[in-house]
């Protein structure tokens, strides 16, 4: 059987924008690493029986290529990480022949002079991808470096005026709207992992819906805001009464570096604060930092302080500390959203996919933030798309 | 409206083996510092509307009393209490009088020759107790010291086999279960706030079941394995794989002098443990140590280590530290437990009521450790019961 | 013995500027429990062996006043501190005559058209309370709120510019260092328990000298930075590289409130991170933060991360928590250094006393940043102080 | 310039008793990284300039050899340290050679029928490398498996009595003490890096007297005896009063799993337990555990927490987490012991060497256990073993 094709025959594309970053490397490693029979399935929440009841395409069938503006070879990039301790040594020595060939299938991010003749390129390249490899469908995940808040401006808000900016040469599209213009005009499905603007803003869930393709985001879960999805819902039905909620995380790598950047900080800890006052049902206060410390390098060190009130006023702590390598957190959510998402095409959602929310920091299409009643959501899901088969 | 009376006229009595411990104390000065409007209802779990549905009997209906083995006046224990920042001295002060009257309605332990006189007289002290303040019903609430397991003997495993042993003048229960026998036979619900083994005989749970009475245990879950059974579902959703989870505790007070005597430490130590495996689907080790120190009173310091495997096998950490007060955190889950449970009463449910699960570090009547999923159970069954209202 | 004298006769006054404050308060309460009989001695340096051989004035001799810019009765303020744990509510209690009494020796800090004046105010004001209260001598004492660094300007560079520069009736002191002129002009020692720009200035320094008054400071050493300079010498001593140091800072209380202003907050991040780099040798990274977090009161939460190598590159980590109460930490600090201050005053020593810089977060005077070297250097000159005797 | 040849021509043998183990192999391994230019020197106290003044013998002239009772190659040992993290596995790969030379120096432990036999043939084994390397002289290092404590007998006690216990066939000696009877006998230096019995007994200090030679332990500091060694001497100075000491500790590893085994333990909790009191002044209860957890490998996880008392009563905790890698840690120390010790055989030394006592948990011939204070005493120590050059 050749690269690429699962026992069940389908083969599905992964397109990654920042298809040479960390945690796009490590999926793809991964990818090569489990199908290689190298790696276990430690880490995929597709492989959990309540979710695989979906029918979801083989880990087997996945083919992976992406953009990226850097040209730095996949094997080094791989390398490097391995060295940080993302992933043993030993794998990027074993795959080299098949880094090599992932490597090819990456492609330099189009510059072009207007956005609508990017958008055409990006859509192109898509298009060549999934031809050139026979796929069944491409799912598009945006795994670029984050970028700041959108601005405000009519053009993004429908799709007809975005469309006449478009076509008078103007620019209004934030990079990762533009590749999420791309990929529907391609036809296919996105993935947001980042908390960049992304599909968000209205003509762009205007164009998915006339697409009638599905996506989902936004900004994958992975460290302290997953452990916070866990632990708020115990405060809240407890009746415990957080007073202030600190958060302090330290982090290295290519994404603490562009977070150093205040301005991109800003969309992270928005997504990132979101979730608790939701989930608790009053605003809670407290400090939260993102620092970049060069020398973690891939790895993320959180540490949280609770305060909170019991019976009679009583005053108590909890506090944590979370030592985690972010990509090796993000990646395995990466290929199950692929799957999933890759099914929900197949099975013709559109759309933003609420059911998706327990990937995800900033829950696009749900209300819910707790990681129990994301669980329940999903896993019906997965029931009823089984079901449907 | 006279002390005890609700506004809607119930009257329900809570009877404490182990009255005068700090958990009773707590739960006693608690209830009285509600009803003269000294206190919000931070901490009560019957307060929160999905619970509240139940039609639960008001916290001004509740009457205190109980048995206990030494004769501290509650004022001074609560005092102590105080003290030790377990709640605001200031409430003492306010609560003289209610205190003065609450521990008047404290009887000794009866001390007899055989467990057949001991049992009567303790069934009759409560009958008086509900006789004396015309009480709808009475709930017994086991908070007395905890014991070591039962030894298994014949004449437990039957209520014909205990009867006979008892008549013969035989002493075969436990201390606890001596208190559960005596409760059934007043016609009491029970609660099992301990990890005593209470009613988990075979002889008494037949007693209850014959006598239609419902009862809820055991040991309640207030600090790290509630932190346990809100965290260990992350891991398991997200497929991460957990190597190891300690877990260190220190305490003191009178419950950590206890559990100083590694006989009873066994009987917290196995309630403590049961979840974790149950809630991962695997075995996992790691040390578990409750150690006694005195400096701490009656506050808890814990600490857990958990070290995980996520995507290709790269190993990460999360710890925390739990600081709580345990009397805090569980008197007023004793007041949430005897509303339910008389609720439950009134409502005709008998045996065990799995559930209260929630409430419990071993949940009797109910297979799910999660919080999550013993918070939906909770809630779906108070709907049951405000509906049927 | 009336209040205010010692066993060996002798009587100092503390002039506190910021005698409102938690620091001031809870050193003029302390200072009263202890000598009514009702604390012990814990948390005082100057009660230790090594260094009470200097032969120190005895805290019955201690009798305090001072400046503040508000009025809040004292007493007040100290129920608000013992409702917030930092000290027994019992003691405020039982002090209120004494704390009666400390109020009024504190005066409204003079508001003058011209700095001249001021000073001349703020001089008359601790000459008045020297002689009203029979003062051997009186040791001024900041513990106001933290000031921005003071920006450069030559008048402050020598003191006959200063001079000058008053006389012409220009403004150009920081309040704290209008303080220290003044205390200087009334012939007081002066301790620098803040960062704020104090007697560092040249023409300040300079007066010091002429008038042959000692002065010790700056930034009472209290938490994390405590903790740091016993810390960093076991990494430099045993080879350990250090590879970033992480200081996270929550704390509340008016000090807490100062230091949310950005302004404010370098003077102490200045102080707070200049000695790790000098005690380990080379130039360490690592985020510092100090955020205000209302709930915590006086309290202070720290968290540190070092990150370190060893033999062969091996990376490990240490963290800590530091949990304290600020103001109970500070309190005894001042009065061991009124006493030390004293002492050396008295003992005929002028300038900037380097042996205290135990005591201080930017140890004016001394290279030496390590705990262990600044306690040698502290015992040595309390040795050679008592043999003078 | 040969293997083992120092630039100043001199040549030391380490002999080490535990030869294949987690110390040993990593500070075998680190001695060839080290004088193959493929590593520097962190970690490493006699690299130091305050340390170096000594005029210790060079890395460069280290020859290692030793005893075990196991035969696992070193090189296989290494790979496995090597794949836990404790030294990164290109060391291995590039020293394939110098470890196999390495081993060959390695022999079986002598079993014979008696202890006197035994001696004989450990003191031939060492002389034999000793002349085989052509070294000026051997140092023996105990890192074997700690042993439970001895009993006490009289034949332990003086020289002449164990003589003839062992005249008369009898086997009285504790393992490491019969390695240590062997070594005097050999003439050889000796450093006990465990808490086994080793020199201790009288009958063995008599026989380093008679031999003239100079010894030094026990049980190196590496972890968080380490690390209290730095924070109690700041709560004695500053006059805190620790109310408790936690200390948790979690390592795997061979010497987890002996350490696994209560009789062994007790050497190490009393070793690790003996300082605190004395550096405080007054006894400090808390409890201490060393956990066996397998899945740590060679790194050990520390959790201490203590709480302590400052001025007016008011209670404040610290808390402090360390993950260090043991071996890592250990290994330079053992280096560095090796250089000291043979230096001071050098000059002339006997007997127990004090100035030592900064690596050991138990520093024998010094009853300083601060940091900071064994620190001075080294200095001074190596400043005049330099001088007297
Ligand atoms: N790792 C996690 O746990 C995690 C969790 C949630 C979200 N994320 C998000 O995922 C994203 C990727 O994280 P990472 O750690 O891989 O970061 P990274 O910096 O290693 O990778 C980002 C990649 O995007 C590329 N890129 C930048 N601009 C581009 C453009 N215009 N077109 C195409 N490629 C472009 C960069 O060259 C780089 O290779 C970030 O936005 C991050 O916030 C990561
Ligand atoms: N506080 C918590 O968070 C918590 C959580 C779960 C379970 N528990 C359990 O609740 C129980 C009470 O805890 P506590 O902190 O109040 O302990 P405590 O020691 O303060 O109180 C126990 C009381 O029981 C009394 N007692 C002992 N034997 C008795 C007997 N035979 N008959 C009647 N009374 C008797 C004792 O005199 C004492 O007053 C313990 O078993 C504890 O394990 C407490
Ligand atoms: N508590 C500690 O552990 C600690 C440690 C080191 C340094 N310090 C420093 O000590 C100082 C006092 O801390 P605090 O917690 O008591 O703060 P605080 O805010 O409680 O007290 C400061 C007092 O100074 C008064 N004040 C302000 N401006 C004044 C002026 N011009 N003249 C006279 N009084 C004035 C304020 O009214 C207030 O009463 C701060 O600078 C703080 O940084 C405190
Ligand atoms: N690693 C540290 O940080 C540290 C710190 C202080 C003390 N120590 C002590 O150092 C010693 C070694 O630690 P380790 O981690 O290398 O342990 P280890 O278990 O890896 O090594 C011990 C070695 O001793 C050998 N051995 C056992 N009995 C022997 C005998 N009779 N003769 C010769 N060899 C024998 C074993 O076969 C093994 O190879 C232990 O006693 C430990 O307590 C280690
Ligand atoms: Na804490
Ligand atoms: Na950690």
């Amino acid at each position: 059987m050749s690269q690429g094709t699962a026992v069940d025959g389908t083969r599905t594309g992964v397109w990654f924008v920042g298809a040479r970053g960390s945690v796009a490397t490590t999926a793809t490693l991964g990818t090569l690493a489990m199908n290689a029979g190298l790696a276990p399935r430690t880490g995929l929440v597709s492989e959990l029986e309540p979710v695989a009841v979906a029918g979801l395409p083989p880990v087997e069938g996945l083919v992976t290529g992406g953009h990226d503006v850097i040209e730095t070879p996949l094997a080094h990039r791989a390398q490097v990480l391995a060295d940080g301790g993302v992933f043993p040594p030993a794998l990027v020595a074993a795959l080299g022949a098949e880094l090599a060939a992932a490597d090819s299938r990456i492609r330099l991010a189009p510059r072009r002079d207007t956005q609508r003749e990017a958008a055409q390129a990006i859509s192109d390249d898509i298009r060549a991808f999934r031809d050139e490899h026979r796929l069944d469908r491409v799912v598009v995940v945006d795994v670029s470096s984050t970028e700041p808040p959108a601005e405000s401006k009519p053009e993004l808000d429908n799709l007809a005026a975005l469309e006449s900016a478009l076509d008078a040469g103007s620019a209004p599209l934030p990079q990762s709207s533009l590749y999420a213009y791309a990929a529907f005009r391609a036809g296919c499905p996105l993935v947001s992992f980042t908390p960049s603007p992304g599909a968000t803003l209205g003509a762009l869930t205007e164009l998915a819906k006339q697409q009638a393709l599905p996506w989902a985001g936004r900004d994958g879960k992975t460290g302290e805001t997953l452990v916070k999805s866990a632990l708020a819902p115990m405060f809240a039905t407890r009746a415990l009464r957080v007073r202030s909620w600190a958060s302090y995380n330290m982090l290295g790598g290519g994404d603490g570096r562009t977070l150093a950047d205040p301005r991109a900080a800003v969309s992270k800890t928005t997504t990132k604060g979101a979730g608790l006052d939701a989930m608790l049902g009053y605003h809670v206060d407290g400090p939260m930092h993102i620092d970049y410390v060069e020398d973690l390098g891939d790895w993320k060190t959180a540490w949280d302080n609770v305060s909170f009130e019991g019976f009679l006023g009583t005053r108590m702590t909890m506090q944590f500390t979370w030592e985690g390598c972010d990509s090796a957190l993000a990646a395995p959510l990466v290929v199950d959203l692929v799957r999933l998402t890759a099914k929900a095409h197949e099975r013709g959602e559109n759309g933003v996919l609420g059911p998706l929310s327990f990937f995800f920091k900033d829950p696009l299409g749900s209300i819910d933030h707790t990681l129990a009643g994301q669980w329940r959501a999903l896993t019906q899901w997965c029931e009823q798309l089984g079901a449907r088969a």
